[in-house]
C-alpha cells in the first residue's frame, strides 16, 4: 500500500474525486489512533458536508469505522438475532415495546443503546427510570440475560466503533453533523459492530427529527441499507412521522408507563399499531413467516401477556423492580403538575414535536449538555392528538416537573407548540414509507 | 458585544450567511491567541473555500488580521511612502529594479519581504546572494537606511499580522490555500500592516502563478483593492503574464545580475519595460505627475544612473558589497553548467514557467520545504523567449548547479517545459490588465 497523506484525502473530497478503500481505511485508522490531527479531519468533514461521498465510499467508511473497535458475534445464540435503531425522536419508546414482543416470538434482541441529548430522548434514560434498573451490564451478565429472556438493553460502551465516537465529537463542534453519508456511517458502524443479522431502522422524519423531509430521510434509509447489504446483513428501513410526538407521553418514567400500557394490550392507537408493524417486520426478516402471519404473531404476543412477561423478566435481569409492570405507581412521578387548556374551539392542527421535546428538557426530562442530570419523573402527557376537535377550556396536556418555575418555563413553549385551527387538518400517516427486500 | 461562538461562525459561513464585523474580529482574536481550536478554524476555512466571503467580510477579515500584530507608521518620513507586492512568480526580480527607481524619484519604499518556497522565488533570497548582504535589519537601522537612500528590504518579522502566520500554517495542511478571499486577506493584512499609503500589486496570472486564469486574477485584484480602499489606501493592481518566466534569468544571483543590467540601462526588453511601467504607476499614485510625466521620470532615473546608485547605496546600507553593481563577477555562480539545445527547427511556442521554476529548485536555486538550503549561484539563463525562431542545435538555455547530477535531474524537466512548434505562436502581452483609480 502506498503512503497515506491526509491532505491528499482532503483535496480529493474537496474536488469530488472518490477516495480509494485503502485511503478510507487509513483515514479511519489515523482518526482512531490520533495520528491524523483533528484540524485535518475537521477540514475533511466539512468537505464531505459540501460534496458528499459516493455510495461505495459511504459503505467503506461505515465498514472501516465498524472495524475500529470490537465487533460482536452472536454465534452462541440458537436463533435469529435482530436489532432496531431509531434516528431519534420525541416520545419514542418503541424499543421498550418491540424488544419484548420479538423476544416472546423467539427472536434474540441484544440491544446497545445511548442516553438522550437535546430534545430527543434515549432508551437508556427511559429504562433507568425504573427503580433499581441498571444498564451497565458486564458482558457475561448481558449474554446470560439475552439467552434467558431473549432481550436486554445495555449502555453502549466505548469499545464499539471508537472511530465514530471521535468523529462524532469533532462533528459536534465543527457544524458537520448534518451530512447524510456521515450520519449513515455513524449509525451503521455501530449497528454492524453490534452483530445482528436482521436490522430494522426507524428513520424519523419531520420537524422533530434530524431528517426534516422525506427526500433526505429516504436518502439516509437507502444509504444505510446499502451499507448493511455490503456487510451481508438484512435491513429494513421504515420512515415514520416526527411532525408530532410518538404516542401521548414524553419523559422517561411517563414513557415507560405508556410502553407498559401497550404491552398490557392497549394497542388500538398510533403507538401500538406502529409497534406491532415494526415487530412484525422483524419477525418477517427473521424468517418467521409472511407479513400477515408475523403480524398475527406479534399481536398474539401482546394479547397473551407473553411480551409483558418478557419485559418483566428483562427488568428483573437488569436489577430493576419487575412489579412496575403490574403497579404503575411504583414508577417515579414529579411532584408539581399543571394542565394546559385550549384557549379556543377548533382542531389541533399541529403538535410541534421539537418544541415539545425542548419543553420536556425545561421540565427536567432531558439534558442539553452531557453532564446535565435528568428528573426521571418529569415530562408531558398529551390529552389530545393532532386532528382532534377541542373546545376552549379542554385539557390539552399535563406537565410534570420538580418545581413550579420549570412549569412556568415550559408552558409558553408548549402553548406555541400546540396549534388550534378552525379547519380540521388533513390526516398525516404515521408510516411514510417502508424500504425492505419486499419493496425493492 | 454578545458572547462569541465559533460554531455559530462556522454554521453561518456554511449556510452562506454573512458574519458580522464583531464576529470576524473575535474569530481572528481567537485564532491569534489560540482560544479558537485549530479544528474549528479548519472547518471554517473549508467552508470559506466552498462558499467564499462577501466583499465586506473579506475587508473586515483583512483589517482584523492586520490588527493582530504590529501596525507600522511612516509619519517620520517627509515624502510619499509606497509598497509593492507580487503574488509570486518565476524569475520575478522587479522589486530589485523598482525600489531604486522609485527611491531615485523621491519615493520612500521601506519593503518587507519573504523567502521563496516551491517553484516561486523570494526577494530576500535574491538579495542575500549579494556577498555580505543581510536582510535581518534592526528597526532603527532599517529606518535610518530608508531615510538616507529611500529604499531598504528587510525580512518580514513575526510581529506583522501574526494571525496570517497562524491561518496560513493551517491552510497549508488542510487544502484550504486556494480561496481568493483568504488569499486577499493574507496578502493585504501584511501590506496594510506595513503602513504604505500607495500600494502597487503585481498579480501574476498563468501556469506558473497561484491564479491560473484572468478571471480569478481579476477577482483577487478587485478584492485586494477593495480592502486597501476600506483602509484609506491608494492601490493599483496590475495583472501580468506568468505563462512564461519574467525576464531571462531564474535563480538568485542570476536574477540580481539581470536586475543590475536593467538598472544599468538595458530597458529595451519585456522585463525592463514592465519595471518602467510599474515604477511610473508608483510615481503617478504618489502624485508625481500624469502617466506620461511619470514614465519619463522613471526612464530618466535609469538613464542618469541615479537608480543604480540608489541600489548600490541600499546594498552598502545592508552590509553587502556595493561593487557588484559595477563588477558582476563578484556575484556567486555555481561551478557546473550545461547548455540545452533545440532538437528541431521551429518557434518557441511555450515556456512553462512552473516547470522551469521546479527545475530551478532541482538545480539548487529554490527550496521545497522551509528548512532546505539554497545555492545562491544556481539557476537558469534563457537564451531565447516565447515566440522566437530557433534552429536545431541552437542554445535554448544554460543551467547552473553545484553538481552534474542536479543538471541531469533538471534537464528532462526543462526539455518538457520548452515547447518548439512549426507555427509561430500568437503574441501574448506581458501586461494583461491594469486596475487603478484611472481605470475605474
Amino acid at each position: 500500500m502506498s503512503e497515506f497523506h491526509m491532505t491528499e484525502c482532503i483535496r480529493k473530497t474537496k474536488e469530488q474525486m472518490p477516495l480509494t478503500p485503502d485511503e478510507i481505511a487509513a483515514l479511519v485508522r489515523g482518526v482512531t489512533d490520533g495520528t491524523v490531527p483533528d484540524y485535518q479531519t475537521a477540514a475533511w468533514l466539512m468537505a464531505v458536508c459540501f460534496n458528499g461521498l459516493t455510495d461505495a465510499e459511504t459503505a467503506q467508511l461505515t465498514m472501516s469505522m465498524r472495524d475500529s473497535g470490537q465487533v460482536m458475534h452472536w454465534d452462541m445464540l440458537s436463533g435469529p438475532v435482530a436489532d432496531k435503531h431509531s434516528t431519534g425522536g420525541v416520545g419514542d419508546k418503541t424499543t421498550l415495546i418491540l424488544a419484548p414482543i420479538a423476544a416472546a416470538c423467539g427472536i434474540y434482541m441484544p440491544k446497545m443503546s445511548g442516553r438522550g441529548l437535546g430534545h430527543t430522548g434515549g432508551t437508556i434514560d427511559k429504562l433507568e427510570s425504573i427503580p433499581g434498573l441498571t444498564t451497565a451490564l458486564a458482558p457475561d451478565e448481558f449474554l446470560a440475560l439475552v439467552k434467558r429472556t431473549g432481550c436486554a438493553v445495555a449502555m453502549q460502551t466505548g469499545n464499539l466503533a471508537p472511530a465514530d465516537k471521535k468523529l462524532y465529537a469533532l462533528r459536534d463542534v465543527t457544524e458537520t453533523v448534518n451530512s447524510i453519508p456521515l450520519i449513515c456511517a455513524s449509525i451503521m458502524s455501530k449497528k454492524l459492530a453490534t452483530g445482528a443479522d436482521h436490522i430494522l431502522l426507524d428513520v424519523k422524519v419531520g420537524s422533530g427529527a434530524f431528517m426534516k423531509n422525506d427526500t433526505d430521510a429516504a436518502e439516509l434509509a437507502r444509504l444505510m441499507r446499502e451499507a448493511a447489504k455490503a456487510d451481508g446483513r438484512q435491513c429494513t428501513a421504515i420512515l415514520t412521522d416526527m411532525d408530532r410526538p410518538l404516542g401521548r407521553c414524553i419523559g422517561n418514567a411517563l414513557e415507560v408507563r405508556e410502553a407498559i400500557g401497550v404491552l398490557r394490550g392497549d394497542t388500538d392507537n398510533a403507538l401500538g399499531q406502529l409497534c406491532i408493524t415494526l415487530a412484525a417486520e422483524i419477525l418477517r426478516m427473521s424468517g418467521k413467516g409472511d407479513a400477515e402471519t408475523c403480524r398475527h404473531m406479534a399481536e398474539q404476543a401482546v394479547s397473551s401477556g407473553a411480551a409483558l412477561q418478557r419485559f418483566a423478566q428483562m427488568i428483573e435481569g437488569q436489577h430493576g423492580d419487575p412489579r412496575v409492570t403490574e403497579d404503575l405507581s411504583l414508577l417515579p412521578q414529579s411532584g408539581c403538575s399543571r394542565v394546559l387548556r385550549a384557549e379556543a374551539d377548533g382542531y389541533i392542527s399541529a403538535m410541534n414535536s421539537e418544541e415539545i421535546g425542548r419543553a420536556g428538557v425545561l421540565l427536567g426530562a432531558g439534558r442539553m449538555t452531557k453532564n446535565d442530570t435528568i428528573d426521571p419523573g418529569a415530562g408531558i402527557v398529551l390529552c389530545a392528538e393532532r386532528g382532534d376537535a377541542v373546545r376552549a377550556g379542554d385539557a390539552l396536556l399535563t406537565m410534570y416537573a420538580d418545581r413550579e418555575q420549570q412549569l412556568d418555563e415550559a408552558e409558553q413553549k408548549l402553548r406555541n407548540a400546540v396549534v388550534i385551527s378552525e379547519e380540521k387538518p388533513a390526516p398525516q400517516p404515521l408510516i411514510h414509507h417502508v424500504f425492505s427486500d419486499m419493496t425493492e
